[in-house]
């Protein structure tokens, strides 16, 4: 099992557009059959910080997600709106380690 | 709901002695009745990079996790082998902002 944590950091002036591109996202990937968890959390400090809370079955399934239809247009879509790069962790369960 | 990202980073020499203070932390806290998620991760990339990612029904559940006597007492048994400070994310979903 691969849990990730994704974080964005969106500019304040542009919540209002990325809102709806993350909505699309969460909807899509929770429908990849691979897709175990696919959550989306906002710093209760930081209304343009998004966290993303995944889990994969294995690393395979996170890149074939990242190879999605809608990855690939809605992401750069976010992305546009960054007021600094996004950061990534990928985790293994401790009970594992 | 409120979850919340806690990433401890530990110095490389002190893993085999925090261990065992994150495992009996973690079998502790799900005992306590107000906690609804408690799993702990370890960064695949850093060994000493632990994050919780936990799920409490209000800020009330969770300072008074904070307040346990487990808490109290293996926090800082942990902390001591810290090689830098912990950080904090309190977060909402995104379906609720």
């Amino acid at each position: 099992m691969l849990k990730v944590i994704a974080q964005d950091f969106v500019r304040l002036d542009a919540l209002e557009i990325v809102r709806p591109f993350y909505r699309e996202l969460v909807e899509l990937t929770r429908r990849e059959p691979l897709c175990l968890a696919y959550d989306l959390f906002v710093n209760q400090k930081d209304p343009g910080h998004f966290i993303f809370v995944e889990e994969w079955p294995d690393r395979a399934a996170l890149d074939a997600h990242c190879a999605t239809e809608h990855f690939r247009r809605l992401v750069p879509l976010i992305n546009a709106h960054h007021r600094q790069d996004p950061t990534f962790i990928l985790m293994d369960a401790m009970a594992d380690v």
